[in-house]
């Protein structure tokens, strides 16, 4: 089983309005809604490949009903409940330009007893997990040293665990040295500094990543590991809405290790996986065709490898 | 007991962002939740008032319970259960402008079995009721004729019956005789062909309403009734925000009718709880201090009486 921790999670709306005037009122035409956060995105994703998944992280109030009655059959529930109200996230699209203006609520208020409740459950599922996923922003209440504490528990339980996450609680959490990290460009410039991918990735596995895949947009991943370093990119550039990608990324590397993978293997699966995300006709889905048309032709180019 | 009937009830969201930029992401700072939709705010306001209030419509789904669950204690509680979702509305408040961008999800599909649980209700409901409001737009699936069927089971308990709506759910409503309508100068013009608000409100009634009170906007309320003509304007120009007084005039009008007052003091309340919901610091409350001290300076002028 490949666990998912979502801390986070949110109700994902979209609303399609014929064209986006401000200050002015719009008759929605179409409303979808869909469990989200970036572990519960994953996890849908995983579900699709086959995975048997499971979910934690907290989920409270309507919002959170509507989201645990939403999932994806294939995913299993083991959120805890919160008594704050799991955040609703609203992205309107334009119909006339096809561009999305996103508004994100902030999460509930997590108490100290709901947190340690977490950690308690958390520990159980780690038991039966293959690798486990750690994604997203933290809510209010969570220490902001909450991944790092996580990854501590899955290291102790020998169990591989990836870190998707941004800012601070990605900086603490990356000291606890997590198997994989999964930052963007401006996401590992922010942790070391460095605005040049590589010499990034290499800062970040000294301040304590095993092995950092840095998502490089259209451009593919680059992966600075101790088995050397990589780059994959889609065959060709692809055009559509990127929603979701990096999220598709990090299903793909961590099914990758859950499976034992090779680097190429992972990287190459991750790299289809963004690219079927991109070309989807519904935002953050992928589309398992153009997975397995690109899966065999993703360019991946080794570096020299890196001793640690 | 007042009424209230709300077919297409709402969860209403306001969220405050520092500025609204188009195709960009936004961190909602605040999020408001309240239940909503026309005649849920007129019975808030008249509980405000120390009415006995009851409201019915429809509410189903994560909205619809976290809207019920919502419901000012001072209001009872007789929504019938649909197995859609009650809709919700958005309203971004923009803080550098103080402008609202408004979003409005469609209502849920109402199913004939559903429409007709309703109207079982609301027989029931009506023969405890002093007064009754129908109030805002019609969701799916209901009849266009629904209004006009409620004014006639209404009549035929001999509940008095003020109506709230607009476009062809209107029009087919005043043709089945209501005691009052309540139309702004568009839903009015709309409704006769007529621009000028006497002419038009005239050939309203002329259609079937028994009284028409027009909303002027900051100008107040224009009434052609068959006691009489009269204009009720507030006593100077009140700056704020305009969201709801429409609600608050209908509660003012609807408690001045359960009371039988007579039209010039119907007019005061109405036109003193509007002008008390613009200057309100939240957006669709009504300021007490304000409504008392406006209701004794209301302006209301007499014009010549009209047969009918």
């Amino acid at each position: 089983m490949i666990l998912t921790v979502t801390l986070n999670t949110a109700l994902d709306l979209t609303y399609r309005v014929p064209r986006l005037t401000p200050h002015s009122s719009h008759r929605v035409s179409e409303v979808r809604e869909r469990p989200g956060g970036k572990g519960v995105n994953v996890a849908r994703v995983l579900a699709a490949l086959g995975h048997e998944v499971t979910v934690t992280g907290f989920a409270g109030g309507p919002a959170g009903e509507a989201l645990r009655g939403a999932l994806d059959g294939g995913v299993r529930d083991e959120l805890v409940g919160c008594a704050g109200n799991t955040r609703r996230t609203v992205a309107v699209v334009d119909a006339a330009s096809g561009d999305t203006t996103q508004f994100n609520e902030p999460g509930p208020l997590i108490s100290p007893a709901e947190w340690s409740g977490f950690l308690t459950r958390y520990d159980e599922l780690l038991r039966g997990a293959a690798a486990v996923a750690l994604c997203g922003s933290l809510p209010p209440g969570v220490p902001v040293g909450a991944y790092a504490a996580l990854v501590r528990q899955a290291r102790a339980a020998g169990v591989p665990v990836l870190l998707d996450t941004s800012g601070e609680a990605l900086r603490r959490g990356v000291a606890a040295r997590p198997d994989l990290i999964k930052p963007n460009t401006a996401e590992l410039a922010e942790l070391t500094g460095a605005r040049d991918p590589l010499p990034a990735a290499l800062a970040a596995r000294r301040r304590g990543a095993h092995a950092v895949v840095a998502s490089l947009g259209p451009g593919g991943l680059l992966a600075a590991t101790p088995e050397g370093i990589w780059q994959a990119a889609p065959p060709r550039a692809l055009a559509g809405n990127p929603t979701g990608a990096g999220d598709s990324a990090v299903a793909g590397l961590l099914s990758g290790l859950a499976e034992r993978l090779d680097w190429p293997e992972r990287l190459a699966r991750a790299v289809a996986l963004s690219a079927a995300t991109v070309t989807a006709p519904v935002a953050g889905e992928f589309d398992p065709r153009t997975y397995e048309q690109v899966r065999g032709s993703v360019v991946v180019t080794a570096g020299q490898p890196v001793s640690r």
